[in-house]
Order: C-alpha cells, then sequence, then structure tokens
C-alpha cells in the first residue's frame, strides 16, 4: 500500500503543526481549516475508513479526539467544539475536531475556506501543544 | 435538572424508532433525517455536551457509534458512513452517524431535510435494529 499524505505526516517525511502524539494516534492542524484551531485526528495505522478500525485503535482515536477538543475549549475559547468524519478526501482514517461558533461554519463552501499563513498555522499550535 | 427529550425516549415517555440499547446508550432513528438511515446514539446519563461526559460512558456512545455505522454499511449499503457531533440543538450530548453518497448531503439546509412519515421510519429501524 501506498503511504497516505497522513503517513508521511506520521514518518515526519512531511512537516505538520503537530497538537498531540501518543503510540496509536497523531493529531496535527489541518492546512484549509473552516476555522482556526481545526485539527484532524489521524491512527498511525494507515486505514482508508474510521469504521474499518479495529476497536482498540478506533478508542484511541476517539479519546484522542477528546482530549484534543477540550484542549482547544480551555485555550481557545470557542462557543461550540464539532466533531466531523467524512471521509471521501484523504483515504487514511481521520476525525474532524473544529471550534466554531455556529453551526453555518461546519457547513462551509471549499470556496469559504480560510487560508492560513505558515506563521498563523505555527502560532496557533503551538498554543494547543501538548507539553 | 429537567428530562431532556432524549431522556423522555430512554425513560420509553416518548416512542422512538429504537435501533440499539446497551446499559450505557441508546441509538434512534432521527425524525428529521439528512437521510434515510441517519441515527442519534445518545448516553443514557444526561449531559449537555459530549466533551463534558466522563470517558468510560463517552467511550461507549464511540463504540456504539462505530457498531451502527458499520450496521447502517452493511444494511442500507450507502457508498459512505458520516459522523457529526453539533450540539447545539438538544442539550444532551449526542453522535448523529449518517449514510451519504456525497459531502454536500452532510451540508444540508435546514429546509432540505426529509420529512419522513412513521412508516417509513418503522421500516428502516426495523431493518436496522440488533436482534
Amino acid at each position: 500500500m501506498k503511504d497516505s499524505i497522513f503517513t508521511k505526516i506520521i514518518k515526519g517525511e512531511i512537516p505538520s503543526q503537530k497538537v498531540y502524539e501518543d503510540d496509536k494516534t497523531i493529531a496535527f492542524l489541518t492546512i484549509e481549516p473552516l476555522n482556526p484551531g481545526h485539527t484532524l485526528v489521524v491512527p498511525k495505522k494507515q486505514v482508508e475508513f474510521l469504521w474499518d478500525l479495529d476497536d482498540a485503535t478506533y478508542a484511541a482515536v476517539m479519546q484522542t479526539s477528546k482530549k484534543v477538543a477540550n484542549r482547544i475549549k480551555e485555550v481557545l475559547k470557542p462557543t461550540y467544539v464539532g466533531m466531523e468524519v467524512v471521509g471521501v478526501d484523504v483515504p487514511h482514517a481521520h476525525v474532524h475536531v473544529i471550534p466554531f461558533e455556529s453551526a453555518r461554519e461546519l457547513h462551509k463552501n471549499t470556496d469559504e475556506l480560510i487560508q492560513p499563513s505558515q506563521e498563523e498555522l505555527n502560532d496557533i499550535a503551538n498554543k494547543l501543544f501538548f507539553r
């Protein structure tokens, strides 16, 4: 199986703005956020769809998603933190964790996505990173 | 704390199209689906936001969501099954599990929601129900 873009990030072959990492999962900022702080939680195991993960890895992805959601709440103080699993873009299971103020923001069109600079991404990742 | 509409469903005071139930969680069809088979997974413990659940109850909600997603895949055979946590409507934590064909369907406007009849809901719940 060819390495996905996420596996390349996990291997450090592509840089990312990492927020959290443990033995089974990694979380980093997406470069196309719906809102600043929009994070992807990814199993290190490369499986196409979330529903095809074994229960233990799936549970680890979900616990990391909860940690990241609560960290975003604490640090960025949005009104809400949402979660989305879509899975039609990158063929490597992932969970979106997204701070938002109104549900409309979760349903933006592609042309409404924010394009943050590297500096902005680094700044947010630095604030969110689990030390 | 006043019983939420979901707690009333859990107590059996309001009828629902139940798909799955165990000691910590319940899953039933929403009456306002994005697509037929759109299911809500709810902790029996009434907590406003998913992120405020204790880890064990949260893990149970997520494992039930995986069971329901795989059941929807198996029975209804959609191209994809997505998951959403928004949490701005009913003040009782819940996860949406939604069959879909294109990501656009996850981002319908309120006036595009399907309004299935009781018969249609009963028929789908009957197909999905874990026996």
